[in-house]
């Protein structure tokens, strides 16, 4: 399979490269990094990525950023980024994506822990992992010609933690590898609709 | 209690007041209708609403917009609606009206089925619905004052079949009388950061 990861270089994204990286063609994407650079929070960035990749098999985002900060000191502009681009940014990979995805093609979306099991300072991460998981949901069944819409859901990675613990008391982290795993069973798979959950 | 309803004159909203009403003041707020008119897409017209109403000690938001379209011909825009009306004018309702909540005040919004039970054209109500239920997740353990917040989650309503029917085919639904309760549960309870499913 031709697949595009989205965040290949980030600390998701490189273990999803790794494990799909064995049995696939990953073209490897980021904002700075990777064989191709865009941003997933500017439509016609996503557009002119897909006009130099061409066709694909697969599209996993594991890229997206929102504000983390109390909800006290939060006011409406704080959810814009969220909204922006962790939120629409993979939704218009799919918006935008289908137009180039081969018949049978899968996306792979990341939303996280954040609206199941929260934290201080996550409002709008929860905000934006809900809408993720809500969307996939509803897009799954209206999609054509066979194409898969999934998330993935990870709680806190070992390799992030010693940046995030702090944040994250009490939560037990998942390894990447493991993670890595869910990425692989909705690429390679045939679920659809699906959030999965990892930890 | 001092309850602020939006939405009052709605489907949902009705029900709502006709429940609490029988025990509280209920103030009825509209786009068109109600005692104070205000528009929850518009952060300047939630503060001006605040401004008129004073302190409360329960908000109830039973309004709000998204667009209903086929998957296959929604872009980018078709999600403006939902992000702008149903879901950041209730985040914006309690970014805002926290400061005019007494101690103890509730804050209740309305998502639905969507998200959890998809239809065809419901993609964007999905998104905005599962970004609700996990706001309301996230923000309830960070609110002062013994602030609570949740969301009730209805499907379709016996009393909105005439319009949606053809929408909902198989989809049992239930009476606005039943719905209401959940928003009472809401409001004169002590739980936060729930979804209350109804149907
Ligand atoms: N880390 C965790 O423990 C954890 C747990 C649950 C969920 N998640 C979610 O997983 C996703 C990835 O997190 P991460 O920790 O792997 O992040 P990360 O290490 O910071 O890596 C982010 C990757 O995404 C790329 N990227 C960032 N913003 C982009 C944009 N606007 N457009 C295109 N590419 C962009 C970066 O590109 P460059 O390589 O060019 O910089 C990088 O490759 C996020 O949505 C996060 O919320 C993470
Ligand atoms: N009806 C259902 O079966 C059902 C099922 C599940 C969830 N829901 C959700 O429940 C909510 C209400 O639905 P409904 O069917 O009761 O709607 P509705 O009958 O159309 O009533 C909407 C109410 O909200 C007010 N309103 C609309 N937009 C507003 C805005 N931007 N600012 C302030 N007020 C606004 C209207 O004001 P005016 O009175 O002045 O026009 C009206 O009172 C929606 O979020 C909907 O998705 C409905």
């Amino acid at each position: 399979m031709k697949i595009l990861l989205i965040g290949a270089n980030g600390t998701v994204g490189s273990a999803v490269k790794a494990e799909l990286a064995q049995r696939h063609d990953v073209i490897s994407i980021g904002r700075t990094r990777g064989d191709f650079q865009m941003d997933i929070s500017d439509s016609a960035s996503i557009r002119s990525l897909f006009e130099q990749t061409g066709r694909f098999d697969a599209l996993v985002c594991a890229a997206g950023s929102v504000t983390f900060a109390a909800l006290g000191e939060m006011h409406e502009g704080d959810f814009e980024l969220g909204l922006r681009d962790k939120l629409m940014g993979q939704v218009n990979l799919l918006l935008i994506g289908r137009e180039y995805a081969n018949d049978g093609a899968s996306f792979t979306f990341t939303s996280g822990i954040l609206n199941r099991d929260p934290i201080r300072t996550g409002a709008s991460a929860a905000l934006v992992n809900g809408a993720i998981d809500g969307f996939v949901k509803a897009a799954a069944i209206e999609l054509p010609r066979g194409l898969r819409i999934n998330a993935v859901s990870p709680t806190v990675l070992v390799e992030a933690m010693d940046s995030y613990a702090p944040y994250f008391r009490g939560y037990k982290p998942v390894s990447a590898a493991d993670v890595a795993l869910a990425y692989a069973k909705s690429v390679e798979g045939l679920q659809t609709g699906q959030t999965f959950i990892v930890g």
